[in-house]
């Protein structure tokens, strides 16, 4: 299977330019004192849509339209945050888009899509009906991980943490079906090669962990539901283990206490609006399952906002 | 009186680099979509402490330090967030700071001064508490507001803005005592001389309002707390309300419900946490109290982000 490069991300950074953030990469005095490090937040709660998602999205979508094949409309499924983002640039691009998400969505995120006019049909089975639509629109699907394109879209975030920074130690990644973490592993082998790059799942949907033990895509079954919302892909793609196998250092879980422990304690210490699934990778430093290095520097990529705010 | 010049607040920026973060200006497209101009966050929630008070803390202890006058003591009173800052420069600078703050002080500015190590006196009689300590510990009082080396160092916020933003077309600032909206009107009036500074303060605790009205200072009377907590200062200061004549162009007071409507949804638009206080420039706005400069570009300074989240 032909990987994602160093140089297809550079291309994704110049095509999305004009439809992304450069989000800022945020020193955090609270959680570099607790740890015994330099932390810094890659704040992509901070995206337009309150995610990363639109890097991926804009990404596959413009490349279609170079190639002369945008289609009038696109389907996909997504917990949330990946729909708003193709709703974000087919809006911009003139694509009607129909999307698959849980019953159990989060309402942030169902207004979320809303905003953008998306159209939403909830759905316990999420990737079925997702092809359904498409067998039904005679049109493409932009899956939320497992294309190529969406896996160089999100690697401009490792393009842009390596752009700030000269030497990062470690990086932290959330985990769902693999597209971050395997696009930014994939930019920093290239910019910072002796930095490694650690993916965080939650114990509770950990679809990637469990296809590197078993060498293959493992479709998990329906369990309890993690807090991490954003994090539940039902299983992670093969494009994403075959970049995550070459360019991940390590990928670990976190059990849910620990997930919902750091969500409280990182939105005071940053004074950032998070949703769970950005702060797998505090938890896990907390837990033990990645060491710190000591005085190093350590980057969360905190991926996304959309969520009510803990309560008290 | 000598009023703080676009020099001065030069000087504070370079003075206080080491110990100030640089805030990202952050474009907001849903308040943007629902004003119908382009309207940017400065955020100053993401300040080193949680607010712009480290700006003038340590640029009044800096300059201190250069006229070989930096005392082992200081004391100051607050609401909380100027508390905070001044201990957070006096532990840079090896200086033991006490302040006096309200009983109703929020529980997050309490933990956020003792985690600098700052010692907290609870009164109602915050200013009146500052001034007895500092006789009693023969130190210096480093006011939250009302001194030319504050006012300067919270200028930098306005000189931030003008490096990251050619032409905007209206400034929006929170307003308690007056110094951080007196600082960032004279940066502007600089840099940028066509664009409108407008201070904005809670109609509950308007002393900036009243004391232009009346051409003197006025002392409010003790009424019912704004939710606002930390624009609530008993009263402007007379170098404050000098600089807000000379440079400000407006300063306008928005209600109770507006501000806390305003506080929920800039939260879940901006995805940063912010306290009621960062918010009052977005109540405006709403409110008509400040006119909407359409299709232009409006810039909303967060204050800071010390406070527990909103509940549902």
């Amino acid at each position: 299977m032909e990987l994602v490069s160093s140089d297809d991300i550079a291309a994704a950074a110049r095509r999305i330019e004009p439809y992304v953030l450069r989000t800022p990469l945020l020193h955090t005095e609270r959680l570099s004192d607790e740890l015994g490090c330099r932390v810094l937040v890659k704040a992509e709660n901070l995206q337009h849509t309150g995610s990363f998602k639109p890097r991926g999205a804009c990404n596959t979508l413009l490349s279609w339209q170079e190639q002369g094949e945008l289609p009038e409309r696109v389907v996909t499924f997504s917990a949330g945050n990946h729909a708003a983002a193709v709703a974000y640039a087919g809006r911009h691009l003139g694509v009607t888009v129909t999307v698959s998400m849980p019953e159990s969505a989060q309402q942030a995120k169902v207004d979320n899509v809303r905003r953008y006019g998306g159209e939403i049909v909830l759905t316990d089975d999420l990737r079925g009906t997702c092809d359904r639509l498409a067998r039904e629109y005679d049109c493409p699907a932009l899956y939320p991980f497992d294309l190529p394109a969406v896996i160089a879209g999100q690697g401009t975030v490792g393009r842009e943490i390596c752009a700030d920074l000269l030497e990062p130690d470690l990086v932290l990644v959330p985990v769902g079906g693999g597209g971050l973490v395997g696009g930014i592993a994939t930019a920093i082998a290239d910019a910072a090669p002796d930095c490694r790059v650690v993916g965080v799942e939650p114990a509770l949907s950990n679809a990637v962990e469990q296809a590197l033990a078993a060498h293959e895509v493992v479709r998990l079954p329906r369990g309890a539901p993690t807090i991490a919302d954003g994090l539940a892909a039902p299983f992670a793609g093969e494009h994403t283990l075959a970049q995550i196998r070459r360019y991940v250092d390590d990928v670990v879980s976190v059990g849910e206490r620990d997930i919902e422990t750091a969500w409280r304690d990182m939105i005071t210490a940053t004074r950032l609006l998070l949703e769970p699934s950005a702060v797998v990778g505090l938890a896990a430093l907390r837990a033990g399952a990645v060491p710190v290095p000591e005085g190093g520097t350590v980057v969360l990529v905190a991926s996304g906002g959309n969520a009510a705010p803990p309560r008290d």
